[in-house]
């Protein structure tokens, strides 16, 4: 099967433009797979802010984006972006949903073609209501075999991609650990400086500090300035820079990673990465190649003598393979391929449908995996 | 043309049972509508919470408001509710919407039967952005004359109504005036102070304090519990009494009021209306039968004197000809028939759709529409 000329619809969020000029991750993945569609010959229409950049076709209704202009009313645009592209659906053979579980509501009601929706995250218990409830109107895309819920059908694990070029291999770094990325308990920032203290290894961090109670109790005590250190939050070269010349990337999670999008860029370096034995994180880093797999502190700390042995090029070689932006397309493809010949799930059952009978009825919110909010970055410039 | 027969869908808001046990208003104005029309011979589907009690066909996607459970993730049911109507929108002949705008934005990807929305409220200049959007999908009715955007076609004014059996008519009332409603300055309860001060009255209000602010600086001072009395929120018989046994409603809004059912439920009491000349009032009260219009504080206070010649008969029977809910009906089927009849105006023009050149665009949000919630009311119990 081609998919030459297939009319494409890629949904964006509309927070930020497409692509985005500084935060906006979604939309980054959005970009990359709108534009990787493009150049692979398809027919793409992208549903983004007006001020996006994009070389296809663009369709908005907000010229800029939501967290562009605070006047903005974020309900009402954001249900008018959606609706405008179900309004239009009979003018495409496939529909990409990047931005969450709303818009598949919109395609209950709607004659759509096939929708493909990558969950980019599950921000809290009870959008599961809604991803089961719209289950049978949508395929879906895991960002990984682990991130995965055990009630919902996926097509394929569609790993997100980075374009290694924006990455400089270092055959010869310095000596010291990298955190990277954000002050939450979860991403076990707090794990990174003991390991570096057991180990007499120096730490840089370069993070925005999502939890300001965390960041005050259990990191900013640790910093000196030496052997501690906490450089900002970092962009581009100064994050390339940082990564490149890094012994390895401590990325000590103790909730399992979604996918882990920093460990392919530091891999991406050369750099290898100290990981938890969790979530994603055995399926990007090799372990004993690309870096070491550690069941915690203690396994952490026993692999630090053997970093400098792994051979740098084996962890570019592995983000080359598996984990670039073209990889990533290449998996989109067979998905949509996929998507085109197969039938969607029936509907969803009344048990289904009774929602406080799921054993994810009572679990707590959990809004971390919410992006952090831009305005919470200048509050960290004071912390420098 | 007979609508006996017709499968009529009735779309409620979810925050309250329909109808509601306490505050509610758009759920009871939805149960009115549905329940109306079951009593008309139209095939009914009201799509409320599971625990609405309505005689005709119910359709829930939750068992209970969203304000009776604070865990209940609004967003997620709120949008599965909207879908779940319009995912069913082939079986039925007619949509009436009585939850603001968002519905409207689900019917413009789908092939729905007329859609008709009641306007209860414009919450922010910005909704007016979905408004104009979704013109061309949905039929609209004000609530009154007055509550109409310019920008909008509507296909007929469709007053609220009450059942004047719950209200008590009084022919020989005591000789205060009385405030109801909410305390903020639109609803000009400083305004009732100053009239009763003006002419020597006892003035009684009941309303909660949806303005903290304003009631701590504007009125607290000037209750004395003698001439200036707080009685707090009252509801049903309390209600029906304050209002019976008062001389005259003052309802002195600064801001041109919508509709104003606390002015029909005073009338059914027998009792007048001392009103602003403004908004919706002059179409509800008889200026010298029912009451009187009065342009200002100054106005009102020379009206005083006359409120005792006015025949209280003339203000149970100017509702009950023109403000109950078989009255509302009666506005409504003529307005479905309408809408059967009518084709939606086009869609709007890529001009329309440029919201920075509104000039709504830049009008200060205006969020006292919205209704009190409902924790504000416990909060009131303490200044009793």
């Amino acid at each position: 099967m081609t998919l030459a000329g297939l009319r494409l619809a890629v949904l964006a969020p509309i927070t930020w433009p497409t692509p985005p000029p500084g935060y906006g991750p979604w939309e980054q993945v959005a970009f990359n797979i709108a534009d990787g569609m493009r150049r692979r010959g398809l027919d793409v229409t992208l549903f983004a802010t007006g001020n996006s950049a994009f070389e296809g076709k663009l369709e908005s209704i907000v010229p800029m984006g939501l967290g562009e202009d605070p006047n903005l009313n974020g309900e009402v645009f954001s249900a008018l972006h959606m609706a405008n592209l179900f309004q239009r659906a009979h003018a495409f053979d496939l529909i990409h949903n990047n931005l969450d579980w709303k818009p598949m509501t919109y395609a209950l009601g709607s004659k759509t073609p096939p929708l493909i929706t990558t969950v980019h995250g599950f921000s809290s218990p009870q959008i599961l209501a809604a991803y089961y409830a719209c289950a049978w109107r949508s395929f879906f895309c895991s960002i990984s075999d682990a991130d995965r819920d055990p009630g919902l059908h996926y097509l394929a694990t569609t790993y997100n991609g980075i374009d290694p070029t924006e990455f400089t291999f270092e055959q010869n770094p310095g000596d010291y650990l990298v955190f990277l990325g954000r002050f939450h308990p979860e991403k076990g920032a707090h794990l990174a400086i003991e390991i570096a203290k057991r180990t007499g290894k120096q730490l840089k961090m370069a993070a925005i500090a999502q939890d300001e109670e965390y960041f005050h109790k259990e990191i900013e005590p640790h910093i000196d300035g030496e052997q501690i250190q906490f450089v900002g939050e970092v962009r581009r070269e100064a994050r390339n820079q940082l990564l490149s010349q890094a012994l390895a990337l401590v990325h000590m999670n103790t909730r399992p990673e979604r996918f882990g999008l920093t460990i392919v860029e530091a891999m991406a370096c050369g750099t290898p990465v100290l990981g938890a034995n969790s979530g994603s994180i055995p399926e990007i880093v090799v372990d004993g190649v690309t870096g070491f797999l550690c069941d915690g502190v203690a396994g952490a700390v026993e692999k630090v003598p053997a970093l400098t042995s792994l051979d740098r090029r084996a962890c570019r070689a592995r983000v080359e393979e598996s984990f670039t932006v073209e990889r990533m397309i290449d998996r989109y493809v067979a998905a949509y391929e996929r998507a085109l010949e197969q039938k969607l799930p029936p509907a969803p059952t009344p048990e289904q449908l009774r929602w406080r009978e799921h054993d994810w009825w009572d679990r707590p919110m959990a809004f971390t995996d919410i992006p952090p909010k831009p305005h919470t970055q200048p509050q960290m410039r004071s912390l420098k």
